[in-house]
């Protein structure tokens, strides 16, 4: 066979995978925003089944034999072999009828989970999370060969990372964050944005802010979902908001966060469609493009001062003290329960906590039954607040239902990426608050586009932020930002 | 292998495969109710992905020998046997290419139909109808294996018909069908219903009658489309509807039409879920549902009485007379250019004529060129009127865009089914119209579950239909039912 012929069979096999890829993906869009309640079970077949065809397909003999003949003829196809061989070393480790019983089993666990969220029970949900974790372990053991359980895991999110990595970053991290939330805890609080905000409303405003941030409605949709996500790409990504009528930065804030992570993709260059590289890199590029939009641009005064505008517009007069008053409002910083809603300062919190549990759960060391426990007393260390029910506590987040284990670092991972990147741009684009204090964001996601977004899967994950800023990523930018930000805000 | 390991793998497989169906069904759905209009390229990439699984899957080489070594316990088992007996020697006539390409135009095709119809111009769909009726015939001629192209394709719809044998009912349903025309159109027509009728309102309407008819909102759900359509099975099926705010009864019988299709699917033995007895048998007995909700039960004068209360209580004083004239109204006969909006004695005139010209475009007798004229001067003899566009023409179903061809004459077929379970249900449940008065259906709906929806694919069409009547199917109830019902409204 010669090079070319098996490059071009290769990617032919690889452009089926990938479609129908789409079709899973797309389907658990349809579980969260539009199946009927008594259709979890028979999705749970479905997804299994999707699952077979799947592995199957990347478990391909043909694949290695193929992968031996192509040489690559240019930077581009020596990335979609890069990508392929990853996906197969990965796929063949783990075998098929695991795979499906995981695609099975998380499937239902999602809808196991919200009804327990919902009831507040966390024993409802405990067999369910007992066995997605027993699987999820079993199937890091088929991919770490005798290495670490979690790196195994997280590697499938960020490849390249690993926990001691993570960790000892968070580490550096911590003590600047303490100190922080500590100084800014020791002043009073501005005060917090209170009123009524209709949910009809709020879905207007969430529609218009996507359209400021540039999302592109012929190829995107927005729906409610309990869980905030974005879901797709190529032609076809959508993402979910929700509203919390007491609430209106909850709606916004998800909103121009799966924004980002959905321009994200919809800006890979077309050429990669279908294909290995038509995705976000990894979940730690995505998070910097979610965050970004979200926090940099979407909290910073200049934004925030348009978004006053808009507020006052359609809610009439705000409880707070104009656009300096609505700036401080959404940048309060107070110890909350919920990591979505979590002000910059916390954020990162969370997260740490998270990844030392879960950590905890796949190596073993920590059983399903104490993770309550666990959660509570390290969440009274960390924030000094005593959870107060489970819905604000273990049950918070969907991600453990359906076996996302290794995926929480990779959101503050995107923070430091989006401190970088900040940065970065901040230097590249002129006049870039002027744009911004008027709802004009063309220029910052201009740059983030032609930078980060569109070259899609073609770089490594950390390459990818590195030739976008012209400097090596750290978590320096993100710290120095956050404390001239904050230190600013609290007169520190 | 013995007898029960072959059936057990062989099931096995099939419910697989079932699963895989279902979530390309799904995909149809979607895109008719969800997807992004950008989105249609790739989503025809997407369902050629999923064709081709499903074909691969249902073309196995293993299915033969399961098939040779597996002898039927019951009669259960051996109508499994013979339903995939049957999807197995049709799926290898046709060559797995053929069958992704059709999926990829067709899927596309939709789009451009829906864009051309929007726009009233032939012109822009014709290209694309000509490649699916090409590629239609391929598969004909592969499926016919030199017998009639048509009757290959009514076999996908309604096993055991054939063009001759539908066409033999046709001739002798269209005198009297005619004559009853002739003497209604002869008489003043009563007035109809005139009004604005907001779209929420309709569309809570819409809910509420669904409910009147038993249908399962755990298990399904109502949305918007161009076309009204039912979709899914199992524990998941959904309908759609459409709204003209001058027309409340365009919206309210295409629900009542499609819960109708989908109460069947719902009501299947939950034994058969996920194998092929857990679908309507064909689509004439699933016609045979929607048309008996429809007309023999929603608009008979017993539930039209309880339905005026309904429109009343949320529209306000009505313009017709009573609920007699409210009767009439829905039953007014006038020579409409839309089939799904015909009045039961023109309805049958639309599918003869459709049946005659996809017959004579299969058959390579029309061009698609000369469709247009062809439709419009059998319109204008049939039905006495001049097609004034083409959305009220050619253009008005979607049906020949996704390459549904040999499908039109199941509609009447299923009325004529309407009409034998009609006589038997009512032969068999005391006091319907008491209950249908008062809008409780569940008399009439439980014996239709009973005697023909929870059987699914047990029984051949035919067989499910005289088992549930006790007498053989025929075209005879359907019109002593219509001249009896028109020739009292119209006091003939």
């Amino acid at each position: 066979m010669t090079n070319n012929t098996a490059y071009a069979e290769l990617m032919a096999h690889v452009r089926q995978t990938e479609a129908l890829a789409k079709v899973a993906e797309r389907l658990g869009w349809d579980q969260e925003t539009m199946m009927p309640r008594g259709g979890a079970e028979q999705r749970g077949e479905e997804m299994a089944a999707m699952e077979g065809v799947l592995h199957a397909r990347r478990t391909d003999g043909q694949i290695a034999q193929w992968l031996a003949d192509a040489d690559p003829v240019d930077a581009v196809a020596a990335a979609q072999l890069y990508q392929i061989d990853r996906s197969y070393r990965r796929s063949v480790k783990v075998p098929g009828a695991l795979a499906q019983e995981l695609a099975r089993v998380t499937s239902v666990a999602q809808g196991t989970w919200a009804a327990a969220r919902a009831a507040d029970k966390v024993a409802d949900f405990l067999p369910t999370l007992a066995q997605v974790i027993d699987l999820k372990r079993q199937e890091a053991a088929c991919l770490a060969e005798g290495g670490d359980l979690y790196d195994a895991l997280i590697d499938d999110y960020e490849p390249e990372a690993t926990a001691e990595s993570l960790g000892a970053m968070f580490g550096r991290m911590r003590p600047r964050l303490v100190a922080l939330r500590e100084a800014v805890l020791g002043c009073e609080a501005p005060p917090a944005l209170h009123g009524h905000f209709g949910q009809d409303a709020q879905l207007r405003l969430a529609r218009d802010l996507a359209s400021a941030f540039g999302y592109d409605w012929e190829r995107g949709r927005i729906d409610l979902a309990v869980h905030p996500f974005s879901s797709g790409g190529g032609d076809d990504s959508r993402i979910t908001t929700r509203v919390v009528e007491s609430d209106p930065f909850n709606c916004i804030y998800s909103t121009i966060h799966e924004v980002g992570h959905s321009s994200y993709e919809l800006a890979i260059d077309p050429d990669y469609a279908m294909t290995p590289l038509g995705h976000g890199v990894s979940m730690g590029v995505h998070e910097s493009q979610s965050r970004i939009y979200e926090n940099q641009i979407g909290r910073g005064r200049a934004f925030t001062g348009w978004m006053y505008g808009q507020m006052v517009e359609r809610f009439g007069a705000l409880s707070v003290d104009g656009p300096d008053g609505f700036y401080r409002a959404v940048n309060r910083v107070q110890p909350g329960f919920i990591r979505t809603e979590a002000d910059e300062v916390h954020y990162n919190l969370h997260i740490m906590m998270r990844f030392d549990l879960e950590r905890a759960l796949i190596r073993g060391d920590l059983a399903v039954t104490d993770l309550e426990a666990a959660w509570n007393d390290r969440f009274a260390a960390d924030f000094g607040v005593a959870v107060d029910r489970p819905s604000h506590g273990m049950l918070q987040d969907v991600h453990w239902s359906v076996g996302l284990f290794g995926y929480f670092p990779t959101y503050t991972l995107g923070n430091v990426y989006a401190g970088c990147l900040n940065k970065a741009m901040r230097a590249a684009v002129p006049d870039v608050d002027a744009a911004l204090a008027r709802g004009d964001t063309s220029g910052a996601t201009g740059w983030l586009r032609e930078t980060v977004q569109r070259h899609g899967g073609l770089r490594k994950p950390r390459d990818t932020i590195a030739a976008a800023c012209g400097f090596e990523p750290s978590e320096g930018p993100l710290l120095d930002y956050l404390e001239a930000k904050f230190r600013d805000l609290y007169r520190l």
